[in-house]
């Protein structure tokens, strides 16, 4: 059974539990708070020396890290990856903006206001994230404008992957009510089967 | 032929570089420089809305971005991509790795030392990099001192990805020295068919 290190607060961990329901597949949580350094820890840094949650052990013992890499493992060779390799590349680009144009913005400003001891000492942080998570939404509604979901027509990993933190992007203040796409985007994501949301 | 929209002197268009030079495929370079707003016109948006190089465009007028899903789509089928699902999941990891724990970090205090008219304006912004830049060159030598790639036993797409920025960490001020596995892997990858460097 595969074991998953996650903080269930985390939309890169709440990935690999969307992909995990999404298929259906069996696995164990431990849950890995990073606030309380559990990811600093000598055992946890021999699992994944780059600190980070999720990480995934499969049953031989390896170890994945990355929750876009770990996402893109679990469903090889099910329907969540496209079997065209164009809308296969479609669907890693968006992965990829994901964790450059998208995560440093949005998921950031949300961990700030929503688990840092002290909020109001990151205001500036956190507006300096403001621009860029507005930046992302917008090219996310262009897309969303053409396309019922990222990679083409149908759901896929890369859903996946920009659904974690857009779902809870008000809890990084960013108002969803401008970005009519992405939010009917969102309903469609909601809808699939066994979809489970983070709150 | 693909037409690749890049920029010369940045290590994510040199990534679509390499891979195309490695598996001798034609290609048309149009230089797009983003240190002069050639990301940021009308046409350029038409066909990247996130206003990023590279971008490449392919026979039927289909646009890729994102330098390590463009590399993907273009080494599909090649033997620069493991053949085994768990080989292709571990050298994602290392792309998506690259992506946030690399680039922000190395290419990011490259660019303002090389290119920013007035680095010394940007000293703070510069040493807030080094940290960061360290710890992802900490996590590259921990993993090349127990495999020869990123993905394993053979060069694949993640080595082209860590390798563009890598081989010239020095213009952003980092002291590969201390890096012995990084060096010897770098070396390995400069001996590869067809290899080409930035400079």
């Amino acid at each position: 059974m595969t074991r998953v290190y996650g903080m269930s607060a985390s939309g890169n961990c709440h990935k690999v539990r969307m992909v995990l329901e999404a298929l259906a597949l069996p696995y164990d949580w431990t849950e890995t708070d990073t606030t309380k350094g559990d990811t600093r820890t000598p055992s946890f840094l021999a699992l994944n020396p780059n600190g980070q949650v999720p990480a995934v052990q499969l049953d031989d013992g390896t170890v994945l890290a990355e929750s876009n890499a770990i996402i893109f493992y679990l469903a090889e060779g099910s329907d969540l990856i496209p079997a065209q390799r164009l809308e296969r590349a479609r669907m890693l680009q968006w992965m990829f903006f994901e964790q450059y144009s998208h995560e440093p913005y949005i998921a950031v400003a949300r961990a700030l206001r929503k688990f840092h001891r002290d909020p109001k000492s990151q205001r500036a942080v956190i507006e300096s994230k403001m621009a860029g998570g507005y930046r992302a939404l917008d090219v996310m509604e262009d897309r969303l404008a053409k396309s019922a979901f990222f990679a083409g027509d149908a759901f896929s990993i890369a859903d996946v992957a920009l659904y974690a933190y857009t779902h809870v992007a008000d809890e990084g203040g960013f108002e969803l009510e401008r970005f009519p796409a992405v939010q009917a985007w969102l309903a469609r994501v909601k809808a699939q089967p066994r979809h489970v949301d983070m709150r």
